[in-house]
């Protein structure tokens, strides 16, 4: 089936119907892929196709894409599988982790020349069909993985599945894949899984004065540990390397703590929290390096109705907001609305809504 | 001066017009209370004087209450001269650490007996007058550290501050305060500035993958060194302690994931995974254990006005939203409007939304 607005041709076979798994299918389907969704548990399945994701299997199916989306301890298993089953078809995964499943892959015999694997940095905390999203890659850094001598033509159907998705194509070796998302993902999630730890034992009066700092840094912290178990397992090698460095950093900052009144302890202690900073500044996006955006913060009466009013405002003003969060403490009368917009139109914006009366708390380029 | 508004009865006045000082002086003008404020610095003064934080002392002052709103290496030195100054005020202080300063007063000599330490869980990444809102402490605890026989009536003022400036009275003893804000303020502060020290050495397409967790995790890394120095070498005792159980729990994992298949190597890391996640639900708020909150998220497109249409309707259906929160990928065409309501009237809204033609993503109690 040719649709025109995918460029995907022919249909898509779509293994494993979790988080993943359907919201591939959903966002394929929205493009009039013809999708196929498959799962070992017939109850996870009829869900998916309740939930729009695809159509059941049939013995006459001839995918030329597989998307094998289950968990990482099985998916070099099912791969397999998918080559064996459908010997026309191009297979790929979305799998976190890239060199381990090929590894496992290669040991099976199966005929890897027609795998290419991938990994969209995509989630929620939620896992399941039901959390599932047409547009859950839109805007995604989306990492392809060809190994050996991946035919051009064929990483570029992959590349017209993530872009199919909204996503961005990002082109590694399954080993920088994996060393890159240790230090984006998977070490942060052990950090901030043992920064949670040390909550199980406090008081509650101390919980009690917990900020808006605790609860971002340990955020992460409620994910599912079924799935990171496989993950960190998979990528043990270069999570450790991370921790190995993150240990030495911890035990020069304990040292200095243990001893603040030594020369050069203070001084330690300023080094380490530099550092942060500077690696913090590294990261791109609204809160790093991207200076394209500002910031203005308006103070918005808690009472229904109030927020629209200010929206309402922004929109005939013409500007588009990049991002808008909302600051509210439980109790309070008044709420913050941080809206980032672009930094050239941000003086413009801030005049007109102080002249409609409204109280700007604060502005950031 | 007594105001009709305020508690407090009186001249207040405030030394150290940095984010904290400037902000208690916004608040308490706000409630109509005579504010003095004073700085070492001549500029920092003009400055906090421009944005409304007070007046300029005069030879007259007679202050009830005295706010000291210094770095805490200079905390109970300015208190000591403070006490010696004025001998009829009463005097607090802001400091993020309470016992070091009151053992460094005691040593001086002063007058403890008109000291009452406290300490306001507020704050933001960005200091300075110029950052101070007279809404900072709206709804965040305020801990109140008695020490020795401290009169009822003077913890009775400190209270009449608290909630002059919206805050919530909490009273520890400064030693509790000190383990309580290691645990949820201090610890988290190394922990997010060590990981985000890992970034300096990435290189760019790794950090090109990063995502909201990495984000989340280490945004506080952000913070200002120099303050952090002194904070952390205050507190250092209480922070030591719990990066020891930290590194504990570290080097549990670590060998864990060194030896990943061997017998019971994975269990120990999703038993430090599942502690994570019953540690993170302990927090109170929208994020733990608050179950008070539903979210509805909402599909809106990305141009000018459609979120404040949504929020129209939801202000015309005659529901608050306790938060929102947008989700945006850049150059995405639809955006994600995160909405918080009390869970008894989600279902309603949802249904009247969907009604409206808007497009529910997910529902969540």
């Amino acid at each position: 089936m040719v649709d025109v607005n995918s460029r995907i041709v022919g249909e898509v076979r779509v293994v494993g119907a979790g988080l993943l798994g359907a919201s591939v299918g959903l966002g394929l389907r929205a493009k009039g892929v013809d999708v196929i969704v498959h799962d070992a548990s017939p109850a996870n399945l009829r869900l998916a196709i309740d939930y729009g994701a695809g159509r059941a299997a049939r013995d006459t199916d001839n995918p030329t894409l597989i998307v094998v989306a289950v968990p990482p301890d099985v998916t070099a298993a099912v791969i397999a599988a998918e080559l064996t089953a459908f010997p026309d078809a191009l297979v790929t995964d979305v799998a976190s982790v890239k060199a381990a499943p090929l590894a496992e892959l290669l040991a099976t015999g199966a005929d890897v020349a027609r795998y290419i694997g991938s990994h969209p940095l995509a989630g929620r905390e939620r896992g399941g069909a039901i959390s599932a999203r047409a547009d859950l890659f839109i805007g995604r850094p989306w990492v392809i993985t060809p190994h050996g001598p991946a035919r051009f033509g064929e990483v570029g159907v992959i590349e017209d599945l993530v872009l199919d998705l909204g996503a961005v194509p990002v082109t590694m070796t399954a080993e920088q894949h994996d060393s890159s998302v240790a230090l984006v993902s998977h070490v942060p999630q052990v950090i901030a899984s043992l920064l949670a730890a040390r909550l199980n034992s406090a008081p509650e009066s101390a919980l009690s004065l917990a900020g808006q700092g605790l609860r971002d840094t340990t955020r992460i912290a409620s994910s599912d540990p079924e799935l990171w178990v496989q993950i960190l397992g998979a990528n043990s090698a270069e999570v450790v390397r991370i921790l190995h460095a993150y240990r030495e950093d911890l035990d020069a900052i304990v040292a200095a703590l243990e001893a603040p009144d030594v020369a050069g302890a203070r001084r330690a202690v300023a080094e380490s929290l530099a550092a942060g900073n500077s690696g913090v500044s590294r990261i791109p996006g609204k809160h790093g390096q991207d200076r394209r955006f500002g910031q203005l913060v308006v103070m918005v009466d808690d009472k229904p109705g109030e927020l629209a009013r200010l929206l309402t405002e922004i929109g005939e003003a013409g500007v588009n907001m990049e991002d808008l969060r909302l600051e509210h403490s439980p109790g309070a009368q008044i709420g913050l609305a941080e809206i980032s917009v672009l930094t050239e139109v941000e003086e413009r914006l801030a005049a007109e809504l102080e002249a409609g009366g409204w109280k700007i708390a604060g502005a950031w380029k």
